[in-house]
C-alpha cells in the first residue's frame, strides 16, 4: 500500500496502521483527534470541518462531531464496524492511487491546514479512562514471580489457569509517554522480620512492560459480554509501562485500531486447564503478536536494550478478559482501560520486569558503559517500544512510551 | 433552629443537615442540583435562576452555574469554603426570622416553581466518580473476619495498625439506592478441597454496612495532602452498601456535607501503634459519630434491624485515608469517592456483615416471623438508615440506602 505522501519506510505509522491520538498545536491549543501518518499527523478536527469525510460511507452523518471534541470517547463509543469504516476511509485518501484525490492529495489549502508535521504537534491522554483494570494474563511472569516468592512448587495460584485474574486500578493516575515521574514514598517493612515498617521513598522501584486495551461499546450492569463477541467491544491497544509502585500507568499517546492489528495474532500460551463456557473462544489464533521492546537509558546516557519479548507471552486473550471481567454483571463504559499485564519470556533479556531480570533483587542487569541495575534510579528513563508486521508491508507500530524517574518529592 | 417550612421533628432532612443531591421530575426531566429539607426539596437550578443566591456572600459570582449542572462535580470542586457558606446561606433562607424573607419565604412564585414534594422527585447519582476506593478501617470486622479466615492469632494482618488497609474499586459499578441487583455470577471453589472451581451464582451474598465520602477539591500528581489539612478535602458523606460480591456499591442519593457533621464528632477506636508523621493527626475528635441502622425485609414481606452500631467503630479517620491514599504522590480528583470499610461492633446485632453475624455461615440470623438467613436471598430487600443528632436540635440524616436482591441473570 503505497501513499502519495512520503512515509519512510520504517515508520511505525504505515499506511496498514492509522492510529488515533489526541493533538495540540502552539497556534491552537484546544485538544483534537488526529491520526498519525508518517512524519505527520492529519488533524480531524480540521478534515472533518472541511468536508474531508464527505465521501465516507458507513459512518453516521449526524456523528462527524466526534472528530471536534477532547478525547476519543465519542469516536470510540460508535462501535467496531464505524472504527473499521474510518480506517479503511483514511487509507484509501492517503493512497497513491486515491479515489478521492480532490479531498486532500489535491486540496493544497486543506494539506497546509490539516496536515502537521508530527514534532511541532503535543500529545495529550487519548481517551478519559473511566475505570482501569490490569490483568496478569502474562503467565511467565506470574510464575517467575511466585516462583521468587512462594517457590517453583506453589509459584502459580490455585485459580491462575481456571480465570483471568486481575486486580482494579485507579483512572487517576494514568499519565502519557513523555511525564516525568517522582519516585514515590511508601510504608515498607526493612527486612521480612522486621515488626516496624519505614516511611521512606521506594527504593525497589520497577517497570512492568504490558500492553493496553480501551473499551469501545460497553455493557449494561448484569448484561455479561460473550466471549466469542468480545472483539467487538475493544477500541483499540497501546503500549503500557505498569511502574511497578502500582500507582502510575503511563502509555504511549497514539491508539493502534483493532483492525490494525486482526492480521497479527498467533495461538499464545497453551493452557491445560479446559475453559469454562464463558471463556470458551472459538478462534485459536487468540493472543496478538507484537514485537516489544524495552530499553533504558541511564543518568549517564548509556542506553541498553534489557527486553526484546513478544505479546505472544500472555495465557488469556483480551476478549476472555473481557467475558471474564463482566460475567458477573460488572458494566464496562466507553474508554475503560485494561491491562495485559507482565509480558515476560523465561530467558534472560525477554523479562519485562527487573525483578524477573534480577531474580528478585540478587543479580545485576549488565548495562552499557560498564554501568547495572538492579532496580530503577534517579535519572533512569524507560522507552518501551513495539510494532508488527514488515517495512515492506509497511509497519503496524505504537511509536514510544518514555518515562523517566525523578528524585522523590522531599518531606519532613 | 426553626424553619418557616414546616418540617416534622423526626425528618433527616432538618435545617441543621441541608444535604446536597441530584433531582428530575416528570415535568422535567434534565437532572439538576437540590436541597432536601423536611418533605421538600429545594430545586438549587430554578433557585439560582431566579436570583435565590442574589444575597450570598462568600460565593464567587462567576461560579453560579454550578447549580445548573446535571452533578455535584463543579461544585463540590469549589471547595469547602464555598460548601460552608452555600450551606448557611440556605439555613438563613430557610430560618423562621430569615434575613431575606423576599428571596422564597414571601416569594409564592419561586416557591411554587422550586419547592418540590420530595415525593415527586426522582433521585439520580450526584456525583460522576472518577475513582472508588474502598478502605478497611472497621477494625472489629477485620478482626472478626480475620478470626474466622486464619485464627484469633493471625486476626489482623501485620501492617492493619500501621496504615489504612485499602483497595481500589471499580466507579462503573456504584448505583444509587433503590436500583434492583442480579445476584451475580462466578467461579468458585465447592469447598477448600476443590482443585476445580465451579461457575455459578454467588451463594453467600452479603452486605456490608459502610460509610462513603466524596473528594472536594483533589491533589496533583507526586502533591500528597498533609493528614491536618485533609478536612478541606472532603465535600460530604454517603451510606454506602458494599455488595459483598465486591463489584457493586450501592448509596444513598442525599450527600450530607461535611460542615453538618462537623459537631458530632468523638475519638473511635485507638490505636496502640504510634502514628507515623504523616498519619499524626492533631485532633483528638477524629472520628465521625453516627447512629447506623441495617434491617431487612424478606420476599415475604418480614422486617428485622438486624444491624445497630455507632460509625466510631472505626480505627483510621477520613484525614488518614486521604493522608494515606495521597502519601505516594497519587493523586485523587474532585468526585472520588472513598469508602470506610465495614463498620461493625463485637456483640451479635451490632455487626456490619452476616459473614460476622453468622459466623462464617455457621449459624442463622433469626428475623421476624420464624424467618432466618445465613446470606442474603433473592428477594430481600436490605436498607441503611443513619443519623446523627436529637429530634428537639434536629436530625442530621442520611435518608435510607435501600438494594433488593433479584435472580441471577439465566445463562446456558
Amino acid at each position: 500500500m503505497a501513499s502519495w505522501l512520503p512515509i519512510p519506510s520504517k515508520s511505525h505509522f504505515s499506511l496498514a496502521n492509522i492510529p488515533f491520538g489526541i493533538i495540540s498545536t502552539s497556534s491552537q491549543p484546544t485538544h483534537r483527534p488526529a491520526i498519525a501518518i508518517g512524519q505527520h499527523v492529519l488533524d480531524l478536527a480540521a478534515f472533518a470541518q472541511n468536508n474531508g469525510f464527505s465521501k465516507i460511507s458507513d459512518f453516521p452523518s449526524d456523528k462527524l462531531a466526534v472528530f471536534s471534541q477532547t478525547t476519543l470517547n465519542d469516536f470510540a463509543g460508535l462501535g467496531r464496524p464505524v472504527h473499521r469504516a474510518t480506517r479503511a476511509y483514511l487509507q484509501d485518501v492517503f493512497r497513491k492511487e486515491t479515489p478521492y484525490p480532490e479531498i486532500l492529495k489535491d486540496n493544497e489549502a486543506l494539506r497546509k491546514q490539516a496536515l502537521i508535521p508530527i514534532g511541532d504537534v503535543q500529545m495529550h491522554m487519548p481517551l478519559s479512562i473511566g475505570d482501569y483494570t490490569d490483568f496478569f494474563a502474562g503467565r511467565n511472569h506470574a510464575h517467575t514471580v511466585g516462583t521468587l516468592f512462594r517457590g517453583a512448587a506453589n509459584a502459580l495460584q490455585p485459580n491462575y489457569n481456571h480465570l483471568p485474574v486481575a486486580y482494579h486500578g485507579r483512572a487517576s493516575s494514568v499519565v502519557v509517554s513523555g511525564t516525568p515521574l517522582h519516585r514515590p514514598w511508601g510504608q515498607v517493612l526493612p527486612n521480612p522480620q522486621a515488626k516496624e515498617p519505614v516511611f521512606q521513598p521506594c527504593a525497589r522501584l520497577d517497570i512492568e512492560l504490558e500492553l493496553g486495551m480501551f473499551i469501545s461499546k460497553g455493557n449494561k450492569l448484569g448484561a455479561p459480554i460473550d466471549v466469542n463477541n468480545a472483539e467487538e467491544h475493544i477500541f483499540g491497544y497501546v503500549l503500557m509501562n505498569d511502574w511497578s509502585a502500582r500507582d502510575i500507568q503511563q502509555w504511549d499517546p497514539w491508539v493502534v485500531l483493532a483492525d490494525a492489528l486482526e492480521g497479527f495474532r498467533g495461538k499464545g500460551l497453551s493452557n491445560d486447564v479446559p475453559p469454562k463456557v464463558y471463556l470458551d473462544e472459538k478462534r485459536e489464533d487468540r493472543i496478538l503478536d507484537i514485537n516489544l521492546e524495552v530499553t533504558l537509558t541511564t543518568a549517564k546516557g548509556n542506553t541498553t536494550k534489557i527486553t526484546q519479548v513478544s505479546s505472544q507471552n500472555l495465557l488469556w486473550s483480551w476478549p476472555q478478559m473481557i467475558a471474564h471481567h463482566s460475567v458477573s454483571g460488572c458494566n464496562m463504559r466507553t474508554g475503560d482501560l485494561l491491562g495485559s499485564g507482565t509480558i515476560s519470556g523465561l530467558e534472560p533479556g525477554t523479562q519485562g520486569s527487573l525483578l524477573e531480570q534480577t531474580l528478585g533483587g540478587k543479580q545485576f542487569v549488565k548495562l552499557e558503559g560498564g554501568e547495572e541495575r538492579k532496580f530503577i534510579q534517579d535519572g533512569d528513563s524507560i522507552t518501551i517500544t513495539g510494532w508488527s508486521g514488515t517495512a515492506d508491508d509497511g509497519l503496524v507500530g505504537f511509536g514510544e512510551c518514555e518515562g523517566t524517574i525523578v528524585a522523590a518529592v522531599p518531606r519532613d
